[in-house]
């Protein structure tokens, strides 16, 4: 049954009249193309970013944008997380490598209360990934925009603070939004601030790290490990160093996929809000980009 | 400083009068080397298993035997049990597998809700990895021996519910003691109740697999991944196939290892028992061998 019989739903290049589009679901829209809908009344995301959607020079400025905010996505970026912090604390990798040539080395991590995870990021996601890594134990902080208080984590706010966040943070993750202000905030400079042998995973953007930043570092033990799930190329292009660098994990951008099933729901939902006058608990601000 | 300065400490191979010996600490003592102290009042395993120390066949039954429980080593087995199942529930040897083959391929897992693991064994560390895995959101149940109730688990108990345990049961932690009842146990039989593409993971002892059964259900996609932790020769010999099996996982047995700075406290305190009168919460039933 379908859950909203009265709606035409059309794919894009199959509008004929751009006057009779009052909402566009979308992805990554074509250059332009929203601009070119008269009457479009919501531009609703079908992930959880923007930036793809903000990447639209022409992206009509009066047309409220919202994203997808997913409990469902929620559970599966906490999943994930928790999945990669745990893997770069216990030292997966290596066991990985020493597999690989046949050696039984073991080595002693130090438990997870003496593990200092940082997150970048603390909205939707963040704050859900770091609850799961409290409850497991870590040592946990967060950096974010504006001043937070969450339950067992040490939060930092704004640029003065990144310094002393990145100083306390062996394995970095990145669960921010990419907008002019993140971009290419995985950089020498921050990896330089972290602690030797640290480790990274990129849930966010792959436009937040700057690539040949990364292969320094690993290159010169700065950094231990990486994990990239995000890229700005996607898929990964075949022959780019990261398919077979031994210190970094590719993940084909799976960390928290759309789920028709429970995103439906949530899209009709804000359709309807539209409908009904229009306010969006996740609407996005245009100003800050997310 | 020492912990017992009154203690007198010395390795096997020292003591000249086996008469002065009134406690033992050990891993794997030398066949027949506890029943020649005549006045030994202890055994005190260096680890939480005892099946090394009563696979010596003149084990001085009348002697008690005291094994380690350590909250830090509970930990550590929460933390690498936790991690190994969210590998195979995330589908992660599959993606290791594309990345060598630069092939980039989402597949979606289910939510941790509705991924069905079971954990053979809910004593001091299966239980704690229970208790993890449900707050992560797992569908978790266990198997023991007498039947329990743990908050969010389905507990089953007895070799009469292993049956439906099993079938119902897509990622498998066996976190039982070696003892004769359990010896085998991960076989053909077990694995051929589990629903085809399940997945295991052996922390418990490396006996408690039937290798040969392990390799036949893999190549038959009865199994689709395994992880194992302990082996029946440790460290693995050279050549072993599980090296290069490319579904097979293979850790140095280092899911919990003994931390000398906590385990020492407890056996500390263990022997001060011993002066006491001798009463210990966590001394080894000989009749059940754990
Ligand atoms: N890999 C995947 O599969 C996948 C899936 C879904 C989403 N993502 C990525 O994850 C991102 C985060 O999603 P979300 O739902 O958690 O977003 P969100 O709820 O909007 O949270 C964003 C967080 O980043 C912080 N932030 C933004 N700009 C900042 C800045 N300049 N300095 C410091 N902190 C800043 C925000 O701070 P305030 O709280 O102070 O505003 C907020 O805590 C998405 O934008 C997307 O790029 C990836
Ligand atoms: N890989 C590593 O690094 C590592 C580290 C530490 C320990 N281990 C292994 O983990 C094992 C478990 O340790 P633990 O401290 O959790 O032991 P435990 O507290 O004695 O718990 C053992 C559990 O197994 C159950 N069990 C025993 N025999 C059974 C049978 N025949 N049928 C059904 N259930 C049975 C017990 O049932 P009841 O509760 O009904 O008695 C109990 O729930 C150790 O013996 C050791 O082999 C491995």
């Amino acid at each position: 049954m379908p859950l909203m019989p009265d709606l035409t739903l059309l794919p894009w290049h199959e509008v004929r009249d751009p006057a009779e589009v009052d909402a566009a679901l979308c992805w990554r829209p074509p250059e332009g193309w929203l601009a070119s809908l008269p009457n479009l009344r919501l531009v609703h995301s079908l992930g959880a970013g923007v930036d793809h959607i903000l990447a639209d020079k022409d992206y009509p400025a009066a047309v409220p944008l919202v994203r997808l905010v997913d409990p469902y996505m929620t559970q599966a970026m906490t999943e994930y997380v928790t999945f990669q912090v745990l893997r770069l604390h216990l030292g997966t990798p290596a066991y990985d490598r020493q597999q690989r040539a046949g050696r039984w080395e073991p080595h002693v991590p130090p438990r997870a209360a003496h593990r200092r995870v940082g997150i970048l990021g603390l909205g939707e996601l963040g704050a859900a990934a770091a609850a799961a890594l409290v409850a497991l134990g870590f040592d946990v902080a967060g950096w974010s925009r504006t001043a937070k208080a969450l339950p067992g984590v040490a939060c930092f706010a704004g640029g003065e603070a990144l310094g002393e966040f990145l100083a306390r943070t062996e394995i970095l993750v990145c669960l921010l939004p990419l907008t002019a202000a993140t971009d290419g905030i995985l950089s020498a400079e921050a990896f330089a601030r972290m602690p030797r042998g640290a480790g990274i995973i990129n849930v966010g953007r792959g436009r937040h790290l700057v690539e040949a930043d990364l292969l320094s570092a690993l290159e010169a033990g700065q950094l231990s490990e990486a994990v990239l799930d995000v890229f700005p190329t996607e898929p990964l292009p075949a022959g780019h160093p990261f398919w077979t660098h031994d210190r970094i994990v590719v993940t084909p951008h799976v960390a928290a996929l759309t789920n028709p099933e429970t995103a439906s729901l949530i899209v009709a939902e804000n359709l309807r809000r539209l409908a009904a006058g229009g306010s969006w608990p996740d609407r996005v601000d245009l100003a800050s980009g997310y």
